[in-house]
């Protein structure tokens, strides 16, 4: 707990930035303010619970997003992993460690950010904890979802004959941080950097949707979220499962903005789509009979999809087949935050 | 989500540290391993959600806390606030952002701590992030807790007519602290620490319990957690009660430990006492009839209870009546972490 004088300060961050009726809906009983928030139970359901920490000079930088963007950012980043289960996000508990660099106001819009993104996807903010920090700023999220019982979507649900899928293209938040980096390093050729590459690393879509959509279909086999890149989130589902996962190259989504930003850098667009993470795309399988109802699903309701591999028998593993059919052991890459740096 | 290569470090910080049947009882259906934990809800409950976070050089230093006291006591002010509600703490989520400093040996002794705190209180940790920090750890904890539904007890509840009780005494932890750093420092005549102080300042021990027998009876009628100091909480209760509360000087609970420490470094116990903090007993108040109820109810499940003062009608705020029936008024004061630094 924050000692008193602290109080009046959060509450000038986080009253009344939702709306009542979000809050009841969300089953809200007592929120910010005691030492524990109370949660209405619900019958059937089962609550989900992930929590994500962002530390300033490791997941972000100044030079690259703005306060409001890393409140944003982090709350969206566990909004993602409640989507990956097929589940709804609920409530939200944030700790904040502010060094003296990060004043009121800082935090502030910070909060901003954050209760954009909370007021977005239906998230209520229901505790937290704000404390001093020597150095660098750390933002912590919880975030409490609930899915019908029994349902979830596990990693562990790959298995052969399965279709790979994305519900959204990769690559464009490295893109993005990639070509902020270089404008604040003054680089002379970056030029205008393309608004939907800098969205993408600032204030990323989770597909919570998408998620809804796989679960209320039975539809979704196996599922993950693209936070550390697409070729480690593919290691975790082929490990989880026990389970080959064969990517086509040419299959993957490349969106116009990317392909013609890295050739103007003189970059790899596959690097990025690969190995960038951060994109908060969901990635899965599901059975390969179920293509076709799936991709006219999305259609109707407006929301990409992408079949971009499937499972086959074999070792564990991932395995990427170029244009000209030839196949290659995937490397799980990993996402290095700021390999220029 | 942590890259790949840290799943295998993890696993060996969290495999196989806690019962099956803790597990099981708590209701995990799915733990530590996917992108959120998967809890069974419960009928005719409330879940509770708290969430502390711990910052090296401002909550704890390496020279006066072990690391596996750093990751218990991290846990236990957790602990503390849902027992602060009256409720049972259940479900933890922890964040640790670890420095170079922080090699996988030393985060694996904070997470021997923080299992063994989780263990002795039934506590199930189904998950969390683990992820680089610049130069400072900063470890975050999410509990989730259950309650009756309607019943947790809040800071708001207290009014004219009720008795002030602590279910411990206070101070001993900042006592502790003190000695701590004398020693550390080198000081000549701190001699051997009383293992007591020491052990409430590492391994403080949340009243539970006593927040269970308060709710059980619904004679707990407000209820706070001594994280930040007796003074400061009990403003709390004043200010969220709109309530006048008197807290007499003869009645807090001394320990002769502190007593005896106190007068050997030249220091007012009070001091300690009323502003010590983090000593995780809870504050409250309940109806004057229950008084002797109480007591008894206490002294037979071998736990203590002080009365320590009384709510009256006037003026919101916190009175000491000093032995000589002196009052003045209390200040807030609040916990100075390390006021010799």
């Amino acid at each position: 707990m924050p000692p008193l004088d602290e109080f009046a300060r959060i509450r000038s961050w986080t009253e009344h930035r939702q709306p009542k009726a979000l809050l009841e809906k969300a089953g809200v009983s007592l929120g910010i303010g005691d030492d524990a928030a109370v949660i209405d139970g619900a019958p059937g359901m089962q609550w989900l619970l992930s929590a994500d920490a962002m530390v300033e000079r490791v997941h972000f930088l100044d030079e690259t997003m703005e306060e409001a963007d890393i409140g944003y950012k982090a709350l969206a980043a566990n909004v993602s992993d409640i989507a990956a289960m097929g589940g709804l996000p609920k409530h939200a508990l944030i700790s904040v460690c502010a060094p003296p660099a990060w004043n009121a106001m800082r935090i502030g819009r910070l909060y901003d950010g954050l209760y954009a993104c909370a007021n977005k996807y239906g998230v209520a903010v229901v505790g937290g904890d704000t404390t001093s920090a020597p150095e660098h700023l750390v933002i912590s999220v919880t975030l409490v979802g609930v899915v019908e019982a029994g349902r979830a979507i596990k990693r562990s649900g790959a298995k052969p004959g399965h279709i790979v899928f994305l519900t959204g293209p990769t690559g464009l938040s490295a893109a993005g941080l990639h070509g902020l980096l270089m404008q604040s390093r003054g680089a002379p050729n970056v030029g205008t950097l393309p608004a939907r590459l800098v969205q993408a690393h600032r204030r990323p879509a989770p597909s919570v949707k998408a998620g809804r959509l796989l679960l209320e279909t039975s539809w979704g086999e196996s599922l993950n979220d693209v936070s550390d890149g697409l070729a480690s989130e593919a290691w975790e589902i082929a490990e989880a499962s026990g389970a080959k996962l064969v990517l086509r190259e040419s299959a993957l989504p490349i969106s116009g903005e990317l392909a013609s930003f890295a050739s103007a850098q003189g970059k790899r667009a596959l690097d990025w789509i690969l190995y960038g993470g951060e994109d908060y795309v969901l990635l899965g399988t599901a059975d390969g009979n179920r293509q076709v109802a799936l991709q006219a699903l999305f259609r109707e309701e407006g929301l990409p999809f992408f079949v971009i591999g499937e499972v086959e028998e074999g070792t564990p593993g991932v395995m990427l087949e170029t244009a000209f059919g030839v196949r290659k052991p995937l490397g799980k890459g990993g996402y290095n935050h700021f390999p220029e740096g």
